[in-house]
């Protein structure tokens, strides 16, 4: 019997997944949804390619002849604070500052036909319906919503590359399912370039849609496919002007007419209902072609059973999320694994089944020996993100730095990513940190690529003279004020980055070039003022800005951060940042002020993406600069007050809550750094193969590796109180410095802390 | 020696190029370059996919904010009356009445950069140049010209997917090829909808350019390699709002910056040359993608010697024109192989050198067993061009009509094509005459592939209800003038594409078809009102237009031609209009006041497309509806008048001389009726196996056909005033009838047209 039973776990997939623990139930994707997460409710699978989600506002109609307000709030679609849904689309960032997407708004409605969108101010003017967060349920891989207008209940699932939609309707006679070509998020008037849909019978489509948004040249293929055959079909074109309109008059465009294009394009499916009637839609997406999209659909989306293909996505997840076992109190798991979901978003799929993906070079490209990914917000989740996947999906950590040597190779500037999205680059904030991905890839030993070819890689766009200043880094040693507005931030990047560029060589025996990067690495000292003791912009001259404010941002040489946390940006050298600020003393009692200065509100007003409790003191945890600087007192000689200040970090900055993040989630940046800390240690500088020490939340978690070994993190008198740590044993054996190493976890062992409530 | 000298001749090829008759001395590209012939005069080789030639204007600029002029005029982009040229673009339509393409606008320059085209009123304005044609010479396959303001020798010479440049430019260290992408043929603000550009290395670029004009939804794109590396390169974006320009401020995207994109976009590349330095580009197009481009390329154009693609261009003429050898006087010599040439154009080639092209459906398709060939304006060429390539060309029709079938597998229409091009249907003007090209390849042998598939697509085109009045055509017999603007032209053009279905149904032996479409033949009878002789528009009710007009075109019914011109529109069955008309004599009046009465100016007004020479009393030659009507006094029993007419039409409407043409050459049609006609012979019925005889021009000519049969034209005793025929003998055997039959041309043999000063 037992035997049996044995093989019966063996062998079937089924038995093994009922042996996992259900912890999508934790998962809570309206956390962020609210004020400046900008994280989104609707339905995806790990790192998949569709990400199809319900938009409340995307900016596509004009009020009075403007675009309406502020762009800027709609970067992920959807913000719950909103009474009213448009439609639901197929693509969407998880919590980015800046934005794009938002490809193939759905929205079904019942009666009189309308095919404008309306204004939220009167939903009653247009297409969109009035919901409450009472009849809204959003799980990993599953959203489902009642359109109050029409009675209509949706619901979404997804696979890797097919959105999958299910509305049940109410009986009628005059049903619609609308499709928007123009809808997109960011959307200005011209924004959409173009779009090209074919109906190929009365219940599939295919098309494009191509857009010059932040992404400058960009398509997106799809096929549609609908459960139940339409009735009858049409269109309205919204273009100002169609040349050559003459001969289209041939036939009646508007409805049942199956080639259409143009730049502003809605159409709408008509249907008869009855009572409760299902009518699912299978929305495909390719970079490629609308062959691939329909490929993609056939392989990945057979049939029409949607609970089969939501159990399917939440299976995806459950797997995922198991890959960490966290004991912790309700409300830790909750923010832990909506962290590890949203940290599981970014970067996205971007190749067919078929493997084939379109480059930078717009050509169509075969993935050979990789998977190819998109969405890099490079800025943000260098820091903890691509740590992170390199202890928990070393394997697609491996394929995304391929996918950026890819983009390099197909870069005629001969460039890494910057901010990358679908075969294009935004070039979008500071630095040049693909080089602290690839580092620290090639360091931890995940990257089996060739590290020769990614070091030269590195240093190409480490030497790219004509990029944001770095001809001028490169003669002066720091960028001067008047020639970049960024000038302060992007030396002390390009100093970190230099540094991971220096690792690199140094691991691959590159002394030469080794010698160039650790030099450039210590640039940051060109731009620190010792008579003021901060970062402060200087001129070609060599002397400093005279007007400065150190609490201001705004044309003070910085983003995202004024110079109290940009001070702290030395990561691959916090001894001496030490030393160069005054010692250790000195530099605590100035933590000390970052964490609990008050900020006043016009300097706050300067600080982007970020709510007012997105800060604590000074420190701006909302915003990325200074996400390593609360580890900082390890090198003080003040580790418990590390253990507090991340304590109070993951305490007030990540609630369950729709507002619990207090700032962009920037595709997974904030919740790596969650996950991180609650687990006791962090990255303070990628491209190093240390950890340093903080201050688990959890009780205890097991991380279960890709090469099969288990490490163990136990936080024994763990408490809210017990935030102090007394002693860490790794293995059994006692730590005597803040650090771990890279090969201590991935070797599988057990970290142990052990809890006080006391300062030591 | 003799016997040296035969292997020399049978097997180089030189050697057997060196036995053909030098022939494209008498092709005179220039011929319809002024007022209405519409063609250009650079260079192309036989169907080719690059047409590489001059452009006087595009339209491409604003005059006070609005576009200049009469965009009809710059169909072809050249007009011999003008005195500047604004650059060398690589696409271009030969003698249509409306336009596109006109892609890729290249320009050499010296001295300071000028990156606006200027007024054709102000050169100076702008980077045109005067030139003048005492400095131009147009041949086959080559064009050169002296641009003026420059001192700048330019050459063109072409393969079939390649243009190849030559210019010599004077001294200079500030010397510059322009590449203007935002120039184009009858191009409005927003016709370019999106361009791209790599610059992958210092010599060669690839990108693509998309537009949204005649053709709706079209991208071509290209490979650019220059001879000499550029110094230093630049654009200038005209676009009047970027969206994110933001963060591409990074870079100074203006000069040496190699990732473009935009709307509206001029690049240049700057040159220091030496006294007469050539600088040569290479320019490949593609449907596909810029790796095909490239492929095409390195295909086609190896290496940097212009003469000898020059060479390869104007032998793949000599060699085309070499297919009928004549015996004529120079002036007709040159109307005649110019005629060859002008009908070689078109269609055009549609693929890739690895078989690749686009498809209707805008994906990629893989051309098997055929070559893909594009621009059918089929309207025109349906009557006399694709029934001269049934002889001349069968194999290359047989592609023609595979690909018009492969444009009906992918139209979601299920539509064969009306006036297709690139990718699109543009449905430009009447009837669905894609059925008479697919019936008179079929029925003449030359179609082998699957004939009741092609019969199928015919029948569900002609069966397509909601196009053009069809529905209520086959409801009614015949278009109510209320519901259709062309309700006459098109009643009487379906009914003989009807009858083509039927003739292809009868070969197939498909009854059922046969007997359907055998009775709309006869629709014509349903439009022609017995009480004033005349085809006249008819309203639903049954009764005939009461404001109407007989010599007046507009809103009459018709197209390019009034009902004196129309009525006579019934190819297929000619018996019976006559008899329907009252009988041969009637008949034979009405044609003699057709070819004689004087069509005052406000009707003239109304025929498009033509000068005053292109009309004969109020018979239209330079539009094609009565083409076959000359032809038609065989039928009353008057064949001399026939003979007469035609030698006046050929004396009249073909010159040698830029203006030599009477109306648009329509894509080869023009030339087509020329050649047939000068022949002795003329297709009145594409459908029927038989030709009409008329009255050679030519004293002999030798057709060498593609099953290596010759058929012999032998007009003797032929002069200007013996243009009557006194007796016809084929093969030796006088004939009775006044036609001939396909096979009798086919099988090979002997026409000897007896020619007389008189009158029979």
């Amino acid at each position: 019997m037992k035997k049996t039973l044995f093989y019966c776990l063996f062998f079937m997939p089924g038995m093994l997944y009922a042996q996992q623990q259900n912890l999508i139930k934790y998962v809570k994707p309206i956390i962020g949804t609210q004020k400046m997460g900008h994280t989104y409710p609707g339905a995806t699978v790990p790192f998949g390619a569709v990400q199809l989600s319900p938009d409340t506002d995307t900016l596509s109609y004009e009020l009075n002849g403007k675009y309406n307000g502020d762009v800027y709030k709609y970067c992920a679609g959807y913000k719950y604070e909103d009474k009213t849904i448009v439609g639901f689309s197929h693509t969407h960032f998880s919590g980015t500052g800046h934005s794009d997407l938002g490809d193939f708004l759905v929205m079904p409605t019942v009666g009189k036909l309308n095919m404008n969108p309306g204004r939220a101010d009167d939903p009653e003017s247009g297409f969109r319906s009035g919901f409450s967060h009472a009849n809204e349920q959003a799980e990993a891989g599953y959203y489902k919503v009642k359109l109050d207008k029409y009675d209509i209940q949706a619901e979404l699932t997804a696979t890797e590359r097919v959105g999958v939609h299910q509305y049940t309707f109410p009986k009628s006679k005059d049903a619609h399912i609308i499709l928007d070509l123009m809808s997109g998020i960011y959307n200005y008037d011209d924004k959409t370039v173009w779009t090209f849909v074919r109906v190929v019978n009365d219940s599939l489509i295919t098309g494009y849609r191509q857009t010059n948004g932040w992404a400058r040249t960009r398509t997106v293929y799809f096929a549609m496919s609908f459960s139940k055959a339409f009735k009858s079909y049409g269109q309205k074109n919204f273009d100002k002007a169609q040349v050559y309109k003459g001969f289209w008059r041939k036939f009646d465009q508007t409805k049942n007419f199956p080639e259409i294009a143009g730049k502003r394009i809605r159409m709408y499916f008509d249907f008869n209902t009855e009572a409760n009637e299902k009518i699912g839609i299978k929305f495909a997406l390719s970079p490629v072609s609308q062959e691939n999209a329909l490929e993609n659909m056939e392989t990945e989306a057979k049939g029409w059973d949607f609970n089969q293909v939501k159990q399917s996505a939440q299976e995806s997840w459950n797997k995922e999320l198991n890959k960490i076992k966290i004991d912790a109190p309700e409300d830790e798991k909750i923010n832990f694994y909506t962290a590890m979901y949203h940290a599981f978003i970014n970067p996205t799929n971007y190749n067919d089944v078929n493997g084939q993906y379109k480059g930078l070079d717009q050509n169509v490209h075969q993935a050979n020996g990789f998977k190819n990914y998109t969405t890099f917000s490079l800025w943000d989740t260098y820091r903890a993100l691509h740590p992170f996947l390199n202890i928990m999906q070393p394997a697609r950590n491996n394929d995304m730095v391929k996918s950026m040597m890819a983009h390099y190779d197909q870069s005629t500037l001969k460039m890494l990513p910057i901010w990358s999205h679908y075969a294009n680059d935004n070039w979008c904030m500071s630095g040049y940190h693909s080089v602290s991905v690839i580092a620290d890839a090639v360091i931890k030993g995940v990257y089996n690529g060739d590290a020769e070819q990614a070091l030269a890689a590195c240093v190409a766009t480490a030497k790219h003279r004509n990029y944001e200043g770095i001809g001028e880094y490169i003669d002066r040693g720091y960028i001067s004020s008047a020639s970049n507005s960024n000038s302060v931030s992007n030396t002390l990047e390009y100093a970190y980055d230099d540094w991971c560029i220096a690792q690199l060589a140094k691991k691959l025996n590159k002394q030469d070039i080794y010698q160039e990067f650790i030099k450039r690495a210590e640039n940051w000292r060109n731009v620190f003022d010792p008579k003021i003791g901060f970062m402060r912009p200087r001129l070609a001259d060599g002397s400093f800005k005279a007007d400065f404010d150190a609490l201001s941002t705004h044309n003070q040489g910085f983003i995202e951060g004024n110079t109290w946390n940009y001070s702290f940006f030395v990561p691959h050298n916090p001894k001496g940042l030490i030393e160069q600020m005054g010692g250790a003393k000195k530099v605590a009692l100035r933590l000390d002020s970052l964490f609990t200065m008050h900020l006043p509100d016009e300097f706050f007003a300067e600080t982007e993406d970020i709510t007012r409790e997105g800060i604590i003191g000074g420190y701006v945890h909302g915003n990325e600069p200074a996400h390593h600087v609360a580890y900082l007192y390890n090198w003080v000689g003040q580790p418990w007050k590390t253990q507090e200040r991340v304590r109070k970090i993951l305490k007030m900055q990540y609630k369950p809550t729709p507002d619990g993040l207090g700032g962009n989630d920037d595709c997974g940046q904030m919740s790596a750094w969650y996950m991180f800390s609650a687990l006791g240690f962090y990255p303070v500088s990628p491209g190093s193969d240390e950890y340093a020490l903080g201050s688990p939340s959890v009780n205890s978690a097991v991380l279960r590796l890709e090469n099969g070994k288990s490490f163990t993190v136990e936080a024994r008198n763990q408490s809210d109180k017990n935030v102090y740590v007394a002693k860490v044993l790794l293995n059994g054996v006692e730590l005597k410095s803040h650090t771990i190493k890279h090969s201590d976890i991935i070797e599988g062992g057990k970290l142990t802390f052990l809890m006080t409530g006391k300062m030591r």
